[in-house]
């Protein structure tokens, strides 16, 4: 046997987001709870996250918020007093939301309120019960069939009591108050892909844009789905007029191709942004229009707010066999579908940031190029790209087309068409039409 | 042999329609004349057609109420007086308006007067001479080739003198003076699917109709085709702008797949109605978009009218072999063709009726349906479609949108869209826009 | 052995313009100087082509006219005193606009000078350096491959100094100011496709032209290519509100299809007109939208001007081997493809002299076609194209579809249309909207 010299070759970003997604995915997450404030401050260890506590009972539009959930301990004793179904060996075993229960039933008097995957008989499901007071567990279909004609004993000890919904902030100021909401939901417990995933994601824009200079003002928001971004909703009605773009990053480290979802606007800058990235990217992507099922855009894009949020995700909600399931684990994530993500997050940001309208400064005929030397010295050949994308910055600038709807009519990568139009600007043939 | 009791089944409202077809099939019919009327005097028997005469040379418009036509008898003799093409055997073995005629001919002088489809042998054609005042005769291609070099004697016993043009008309009032106009031609002679089988379905529609709750009125015409619309609108101009939705209906019996023809408007309620239908039915359909050409949709959607009226078929006009020949025949209807045709306008004329914008009363994020009873209590699991419909009325429900745009863009059927609807009325999250 | 008597066939008109692209092939042309001087005065044997002299210096809109470019010859020769590279063989021999040179370089020195084709070893390729004062030689790459490490002998004997900037022009007026420009660019030296083609079939179509009686003003250019459109149209600012309708025509002899390359508005009524006659016309063909690349409607459409003026060519610039090379030869070039080019300009030009938008003097349902005699008199068979083509022209006349609508949404060719409308004017059922 020889020894062979190991290099330590440092952490891709990649990896530093699954590295995250390890270290919260333990975690017994719900809407409310110490799960939840737990997982936010592990995140503050990242980004000066701003936590905010909202008191049980306090009313948000249609809705109120919630009691508070915590849970200790859960399990399925059989009459040998094994404990058959643990929740210290999976959180998921638990119906989340469900009320305290201590009691002894025969197998017919459980059945009601046990939820498996017959399909998958290895998996143990995710399911909830936030908003109608019972209980259940979740096992794997093996578990179930196992299940002996016995008397069991079942104890949820937890506590749903006035306590408060909590969720995480964090502001970045632009040069202008115009705000890009990049929003995630936190409250499921151990699935890796939805939504540690999207958490992750966040967190690595949150802190490339921290570094940035900025036109635009950012909000991140670290919530619970629905409830979440309805509390937020109603109880900053003055912030949301500020909101001109926004994202909900979700399931975004799975090895699907990567989907856009618009929002329910249909073109606004966002979604025509998300569509110029993905089809301007490598390999399949997916576009969906919008529908009002999903995650939290549903509220962002109900029709008294209509804002310009899409939804980015790989595999869409619902569309994978692992979703909410034992089976959306660690292993269901991957670095370089987290990377991806992030990097197709931020060419999208960098849309948002820059596209803006410009005016040729000398559209009578074309500009003369060449002698400002933009243009190749020696005719008759093929053009390069970057002289075709000068051409299409003077031609379509005429005030009415932005960059993006210039890279869209030419079919050229919306960075091309940015330097070509910086490159116009320096030698003085194109102006902002509204001049900083 | 064992005897077996033969089961009573009722006849279903296809071959209830089939039987009227059956009954009608005989008459001979033209533009005007006492086959007209006879055909409308038994539609009486099915519903309180009230009959209209217009008399010949009634200026409508461009054109001018002919002159009555009513045949006897007709024939082509040979010299040994055997009667080798005999109206008593078709009506349609002459020229449908044919000016009287007693002569005698040579085979010469007669066959410029002779009509057959060479490609079908068997078949007589369907001709008409209605402007121009001609004689002739349709003949099976068999016929026309046995006819020997012979003097023949020929007769057309018909009459054709100041007389009137004969329309029948339903009108139903409805909560609003806003009428569906049904429109089908009666003129054919013994032509089952054209339009034996337009008339039946408009006959079980109007029954159907008279007893139903009603917010539209309703118009059904039975007319000659052309004239019997071109002298209706000349002489109705004051109900003409009370007509905000049509059908034309022909054709609907053959064994072809259900079409629809666009108005001239192209994008008019009843456009979309029916192609929500057709599309959302079982089975192949055909959508066509307006020519001005076929029946009387031509007259309705002349520029001066520009009406909301399409043309419901099954195989279009000129598109079946059988097309205006006497293969056209009781058998080449089916009593399934017309029951699905009729269930098929029914559900155009149950939009029509039940379109509306309606308003969301909780705008600002989703309204919470648990607490409603109407969302699913453990979450978790797929959505049902009955929910993902309220969650769609309710995002799309901004004044903006009705019902039909709602199904549209959701892919749902109008039905479930519109019980979504009223399901949320019924919880008040929903009002009509207009209340009434 | 027989004698066979030879019948002297006449020349076709594709012919014709195959002779007149020869006889002009040999020509050293330029942006300027002597050999575009030559070729317009050959142009003004056809058609009275006006030439205009702009001097060198003239400032046009961001450009200034460069000067003027004469060649007398041009060679390397060998130390032998070989000539292996010699203009008299090829004009395209020397890079176009090369500065004079007389030196003795060595192999190496003389390299970065040279421009070849590896791909295809016996073309010599076609280079410019209108802009930028430099010099080179373009050679096969066979040759450049036999070249030893000699001391070469270069020669170019050309003059670059202040003269003039030659154009041709021939307007023609019409009953209208309303004008179309036909532009062909006529600075290349032998490439017979790209622009002999071009200009061949402008000769002839302003040859026809000038014949016919005409409601729109025609204007033809034979420019120099980019400075030549944009000297024109500096001159000329007052002339260019006129400009309603513009071909840009170029490469129109090579065996590909038919190509339109939309103007910058997209869907101006040349744009129309000329996916009308493509589509309408027999074979493949291809329809691009606007790409500020190519020839001179890079000025006519730049978003100063924005004028309604396409281009129409076979395969375009760019996208066949032989492009910009001495594969362009006389044989790359059709009689036949050069007539279809040809005829397909006139539709072109049909259209746009002859759309029209008329008035249905008798909106209210159709008029009676038959008594007029415009409708077969016996009915119930096949319907006439004809026929369908008036009942469009009377249901679309409303005063807001022109001809080529109506043609379009027939999906009937415009002439049919056209002839249409003519024979219902007769008929006094039928109007122009504004009476001349």
């Amino acid at each position: 046997m020889t020894a062979t010299a190991v290099t330590q070759r440092p952490r891709t970003l990649g990896e530093d987001m699954h590295a995250l997604i390890a270290e919260l995915y333990p975690i017994c997450r719900s809407i409310t709870g110490d799960g939840f404030r737990e997982t936010l401050r592990r995140i503050q260890d990242e980004i000066p996250l701003t936590l905010h506590e909202v008191p049980s009972g306090t009313p948000v539009f249609d809705w109120t918020v919630p009691k508070e959930w915590n849970i200790r301990d859960a399990y399925i004793k059989n009459s040998r007093g094994e404990r058959v179904v643990d929740f210290k060996r999976s959180n998921l075993h638990v119906v989340n939301y469900s009320v305290p229960v201590r009691r002894r039933l025969s197998l017919a008097e459980l059945t009601p309120h046990l939820y498996t995957l017959p399909d998958h008989p290895d998996w143990i499901p995710y399911r909830t019960s936030y908003y109608a007071e019972s209980w259940g567990f979740c096992l794997t279909h093996r578990q179930f069939l196992a299940l002996e004609d016995d008397e069991y004993e079942v104890c949820i000890d937890a506590t749903l009591e006035d306590g408060h919904l909590t969720y995480g902030e964090y502001a970045l100021q632009g040069e202008s108050p115009d705000e890009i909401l990049i929003s995630s939901h936190c409250c499921h417990p151990s699935l890796a892909n939805d939504n540690l995933s999207g958490m992750a994601v966040a967190v690595s824009l949150a802190q490339h844009v921290s570094r940035q200079a900025r036109r635009c003002s950012y909000r991140f928001l670290f919530i619970p789905g629905t409830i979440g971004s309805i509390t937020w909703l109603a109880l900053n009605r003055t912030r949301v007029p500020f909101i001109r773009h926004g994202l909900v990053l979700s399931c975004l480290g799975d090895r699907g191709a990567p989907t856009y979802k618009r929002s329910r606007r249909g073109d606004a800058l966002v979604d025509r942004a998300a569509a110029h990235v993905l089809s301007h990217g490598d390999g399949p992507y997916t576009l969906l229009d919008f529908v009002p099922y999903g995650y939290d855009e549903r509220q962002y894009c109900s029709p008294g707010f209509n804002l310009a949020v899409g939804s980015f995700t790989r595999t869409p909600n619902g569309r994978y066999l692992e979703y909410h399931s034992s089976a959306d684990n660690l292993a269901f994530v991957t670095p370089e579908s987290l990377a991806d993500s992030y990097a197709r997050c931020l060419k999208i940001l960098d849309i948002l940031e820059h596209d803006a309208r410009y005016v040729n400064l000398k559209p009578m005929c074309e500009p003369q190029l060449g002698k400002r030397g933009l243009y190749t010295a020696v005719g008759g050949g093929q053009l390069p790209g970057f002289e075709l994308a000068l051409l299409w910055v003077l031609n379509l600038s005429d005030r009415t087309h932005s960059l993006l709807d210039i890279a869209d009519r030419a079919g050229i990568c919306f960075d091309v068409i940015r330097h070509a139009a910086e490159s116009l600007i320096a030698h003085g043939v194109l102006a902002p039409t509204d001049p900083a």
